[in-house]
């Protein structure tokens, strides 16, 4: 296993470089009572993170001959609820975690009532950019990643795995049952991205299987990837707290299979979203780099 | 001042049952690890509340002759985004209330970790509702819709009013401050109700200043109005905690103004937001009762 492939290496530093920028330009502090709150939001959305869902969605669209602005857009509005779902998933009510991306988590920099309202606004956001004409000259497209989004982020898909996660409390959870959740709690995110860009192409729904696929399969092995490296890792390397989910007694696919089993699980399923890019040619590349990066040692 | 007149009494039974009937059909409780959420999604959304802001959309989609089933999906979107507010305001990190509606705040009847997410959940739910096909056919206008529901909800508008709120702290707002602070935190979300109608409607931006003008009178009356039964009231019949504002040396209306003039203040609103629906006809109607029912006493 081995680190990011140059042409993922680039694409990685790329739209690192394109969400800050344009998160940049979306969040000038305003000269009002409310510039505590964009101060929080710039803390929490700038320079930091992967930025793997605006690469999938870019990588995706790469696939459509979309334009990059576009699928930036699209890219930076399923970032506003990534971070948003973090904010609110670090407070003390929930996971209460005091190191994200390695830096103190929104609540500990700033405080709760400032985390809780600036993820409602990263939340709101992502609405707002995705709806706007700027992202698509297609008024329907626009309308259908809106719906998409939203039902991925919402009670039937992430908001709805955070939910079983935190009721799991102690019971350890069987082998579906983990997969289940982290479909809902992770997947259903990752899945937009890449609905996004069929979205965005216009391909019909029949015709968006193979991405569908890839989509449950990479976001299943960059889970159980981040299970191993909760299992061996450092908190210096992941940039947050490691090894709760275990002390927690919960049951994650280390826990449930052990690391080797783990392991080959996880590449078994990055062959299997490789091979559902098979329709496509070498503009599915990038796509088939962010998979196997999935289970490369070092993320 | 009297109670709400006849034709206003039956609009607001109608919308209360409808609203509740949507919500009622929208959240099924699933048989899985979601319950809970749904459970409390319910309990926040169900049954309470004046509906006020749905009524809104629903009197000015009543201009424009617009199906009553669209009306109240755009009606039931901003009341999603209305109760998602309540529900974090309410939590302990925020302004820390028991009671809501008549009864146990949701973080009291359930937990925190439940409320910070049914409230996302809502958040997620109106842009879904609104998006959809079954809200307008054509797909322009509910991106715009999306648009200006994210704005009047997002930082721009209710969530940065809600930080000038709280950052305020004991520090006494002078008038325009306070105005500001209230166009923000509630008057955003009013206006949407009726830029909803006009957008439903196909009326052009420069045609919607008579509808702008009308909404930003009434929700600074309602604003005054609450205040005022902050003030006077009791908790048993506002159905949530009275006089906190007061008793956190925060300016409000009626201390910088004095009970009398805050009165005639409404009142003045009130004429104004009337005489901004000139052009309207009898269909404007229920518009106009809304505005006088806003210096009602007994609401």
């Amino acid at each position: 296993m081995a680190a990011a492939s140059p042409l993922l290496a680039t694409a990685l530093a790329d739209i690192a470089a394109d969400i800050d920028r344009a998160f940049d330009a979306l969040l000038p502090v305003p000269a009002d009572g409310r510039a505590r709150l964009y101060e929080a939001m710039r803390y929490a959305a700038i320079g930091g993170g992967k930025r793997m869902r605006p690469l999938l969605v870019a990588a995706g669209c790469g696939l459509f001959n979309i334009d990059r602005a576009r699928a930036l857009r699209a890219g930076l509005a399923v970032e506003c609820i990534h971070v948003y779902s973090l904010i609110h998933d670090d407070l003390p009510c929930m996971d209460d975690d005091d190191l994200r991306r390695g830096k103190p988590t929104l609540h500990r920099a700033f405080d709760e009532c400032t985390a809780v309202l600036a993820g409602d606004s990263l939340h709101a956001l992502a609405f707002e950019i995705l709806a706007d004409e700027a992202t698509h000259e297609d008024p329907f497209v626009r309308s259908e990643l809106v719906v998409e989004l939203a039902r991925a982020s919402g009670p039937a898909g992430m908001a709805g795995g955070q939910m079983i996660d935190l009721i799991a409390g102690e019971n350890t959870l069987d082998l579906p049952a983990v997969t289940r959740l982290q479909q809902l709690k992770t997947g259903a995110l990752i899945g937009w991205c890449l609905e996004a860009a069929a979205i965005m192409g216009r391909t019909p729904p029949e015709g968006r299987a193979g991405l569908r696929g890839y989509a449950r399969d990479v976001g299943l092995a960059f889970q159980i990837a981040d299970d191993l490296l909760d299992h061996e890792g450092s908190e210096e390397r992941a940039g947050k707290r490691v090894g709760k989910d275990a002390a927690a007694g919960k049951g994650t696919f280390v826990s449930l299979l052990g690391p080797e089993r783990t392991r080959q699980q996880a590449e078994a399923l990055v062959e299997q979203a490789i091979d559902h890019l098979r329709p496509y040619g070498e503009e599915a590349d990038l796509l088939r780099a962010v998979a196997r990066f999935a289970v490369a040692r070092d993320h």
